[in-house]
């Protein structure tokens, strides 16, 4: 009778706690580093995973009573983070890693980058670069990357297809270019892969007028006009080398670039701007007026020599503000980990002041703040109930990392892409324990080494 | 008949081709970065080892043929090269990594470094600590280090049972340290901690005053005459911060820290100067007339805001030039990779030229150029005959490295401490397919993990 009784007042007591819900997936016990706006560090912490969205976060003990679920994650010990946003890329590019280096922008350029590109880009090569970029995103702990190539349609369908949420921006440039030989056949590329893209739960379709001295002030006008009418980003490279702003300067009444883009109306309210070196503060200011995104490359900035832009300026301003990898014909690859160990040391030499960039600022960048540079910080960026789950796992106990005394510290000087361990977007696993799940990693890296025979035999040739 | 006949002339080819020689271990199949004079690369090269040396390298159909072994290595797809050499660091403060960073150098020196190291270090430590640091040599492909640190006997002792090469400095300094109270103890610790290592195959004691403002005229001859007496090298720390060179001026005579230490005749021909940051080109023409060895640090250089060293004017006098990492408390790990990413880039932008320094010239930083920094060349840093047998085998095939092109530009751009697969140190393997075979890296990282908590508990007491 007493044991009856115990078991029915058990069963009252469960029901008064309300019966725990049922959500697709629990990761649960690890520490969580939220990047809220309080910058909350949960330990022993768990986030309830619903229909692609964070459903619930906090204490293990408390999302374990409240909610159960047939698929659970063991955090125990390791560090989960929100995915890291890799803010400038352009993608296919890795398969041009390492093709020439050490070498004048123009060199480079014209006797390897253009030459390789005119003689292999197509859609298939595309295809298979990106493939091949997406493995290496997914391996180092990004979720979300913004792109800038041709045959964007078809980076999308790969992106999509491995399950990596993207902001892909078509190339515009006045040149023919792989995928349209006019400016007026990419306009129409670009409608329609915006038409096609606009309402993909991972894809954001995005205009991608090249730089000011490649585009000229009526297409850059015309390629705003396009990303207004659809309401999507509107993606350009700005102010990078100190060559660019002699050309703007010379060519539209010494205005600099940013200042010449802004005079005529170009920037939205979804502009992204990559690079952004040559500015002082009160081109900072335009850009903070505008609201527009700024994407820091540290080492491609340094490996073209091309400067470094001025951080701490632009952190002080509250910029939109994120860091990037650049193409891997630059980098040489599209490792976050590393551009923040490099973003926290050079504006520290470069300011004459160790305390210029913080360990914090800069995973900052790597996260909400690459989220907020590419104007999605609503969905991503940060560990919080209504965001999609695009979340990392991280080992925590590898001898580099031993012993630990700063989580933040940690994550930016000590932590390297080869401590992901478990890699979830829009909810799904797509990298579990190192072993990718949507890709098949030696058919790309096969089918990567087949392009680089035809990329060098192709070198080769009399032009 | 014929048959006999066939048998009888194969022994006699056999015999003419004289038998093959037994070997301890034989390394086939992989492609062969020489790093000797002529940058010899080997693609489906072999090395054959005896007695910790290299006594054979060539093609693998001949090594194969000319000699044989009951322990032999595939490396077919993988890139062999002479193991890295990190030219300065202090290996036991692996355990003070992250302890606090992003402040001014007085700040962190005084605040934390200082108190951390005199509530902490004691013999235990020391011990502890490089264990640790040896863990993640290792793991990144490291085969000789050299250190500048207190106690460094148990160093030597530690480092000789993990069968690691280093040239190990006891530190002398006009303070009160851990170890020595006094100048004079000091220098009769070091007098007979040289003598008990000066015949030990992997151990190279040397003299290490610690830097011209914190060592007097007369202590710095000292320590020169101690290092003369048996011929060891003399390692210093030199020009690293701006405020060094104020304060030397200020107290000898307006001379630079390299004109005032040259000047006093403390150069002797087997110094190793870390640093070396605050040098024009005639500084540098008195160091490579002194034959001094430098050990570039940029990670920490950087870190710290000290200063970008001249590197490409150092390399076009030829200075003896190496690669450092320095302590893990000020850059945060002891990884080689990342320094040679960084130092391929850094000097590209602080020189506007992106042709500065080459991957080739990074690669032989960390190899040749740092074997001849610690003055061991006619040791270590090449795949050559009769040198050392100390050689790291590296997967060549992760995403991140796939395609390649170059292979300088892959070992410096593109490879991770994560791609180091196997690790020979004079002729033993001390890692293989990324376990490691002299320390039990569990036990390392829990005795690491209890000294945090230690260490953390002494900086939150009273002074």
């Amino acid at each position: 009778m007493l044991i009856v009784m115990a078991t029915f007042l058990g069963v009252l007591s469960a029901h008064a706690q309300s019966p725990a819900k049922m959500v697709d997936l629990i990761i649960f016990g690890g520490t969580l580093v939220t990047m809220d706006a309080n910058r909350n560090i949960i330990s022993n912490g768990a986030i309830a995973i619903k229909k692609g969205e964070i459903a619930a976060i906090g204490k293990s003990s408390e999302i374990l009573r409240k909610y159960k679920s047939r698929n659970k994650i063991n955090a125990v010990g390791k560090v989960v983070i929100p995915g890291l946003v890799n803010t400038h890329t352009h993608i296919p590019m890795v398969l041009f890693r390492g093709i020439a280096d050490d070498m004048e922008l123009q060199e480079w350029l014209t006797k390897y980058i253009f030459p390789a590109e005119a003689r292999n880009v197509d859609e298939d090569f595309v295809r298979v670069g990106t493939r091949l970029g997406l493995a290496e995103l997914i391996k180092s702990g990004t979720t979300t990357y913004c792109d800038m190539y041709y045959f964007e349609d078809a980076i999308a369908e790969e992106t999509a297809k491995a399950g990596v949420r993207a902001v892909l921006g078509q190339t515009l440039i006045d040149f023919p270019a792989p995928d349209n030989k006019t400016f007026a056949d990419a306009l129409k590329y670009t409608e329609n892969f915006i038409k096609k893209w606009k309402n993909h739960p991972l894809i954001v379709p995005a205009v991608a007028p090249h730089a000011p001295y490649t585009v000229s002030r009526d297409h850059l006008l015309q390629a705003r006009e396009l990303a207004d009418k659809y309401d999507v980003p509107l993606i350009i490279h700005l102010a990078e080398a100190e060559s660019e702003t002699e050309f703007v300067k010379k060519n539209h009444n010494g205005l600099t670039p940013v200042r010449y883009v802004d005079a005529i109306g170009f920037f939205n309210n979804k502009t992204i701007a990559a690079h952004v070196i040559q500015v002082n503060e009160e081109e900072i200011e335009i850009l903070k007026k505008n609201g527009v995104g700024v994407a820091h490359n540290p080492q491609s900035n340094l490996k073209l020599a091309a400067g470094i832009a001025p951080i701490p300026t632009m952190l002080k301003h509250e910029l939109r503000l994120g860091l990037g990898t650049d193409g891997a014909a630059s980098n040489n690859d599209l490792n976050l980990w590393e551009e923040m160990d490099t973003a926290a040391k050079i504006h520290k030499v470069s300011t004459k002041d160790p305390k210029a960039v913080s360990a914090e600022q800069v995973f900052a960048m790597a996260t909400i703040g690459g989220a907020k540079a590419l104007h999605l910080e609503s969905l991503i960026g940060s560990l919080e109930v209504g965001k999609k789950a695009d979340i990392v796992i991280l080992d925590f106990d590898s001898v580099h990392q031993t012993p630990m005394y700063n989580i933040y510290s940690h994550l930016v000087y000590a932590t390297k892409a080869s401590d992901v361990n478990t890699v979830i977007i829009e909810g799904k696993v797509v990298m579990k324990q190192r072993r990718l799940l949507t890709l098949d990693e030696n058919a790309i890296k096969k089918e990567a080494n087949l392009y680089k025979q035809k990329i060098v035999k192709s070198l080769n040739q009399k032009p």
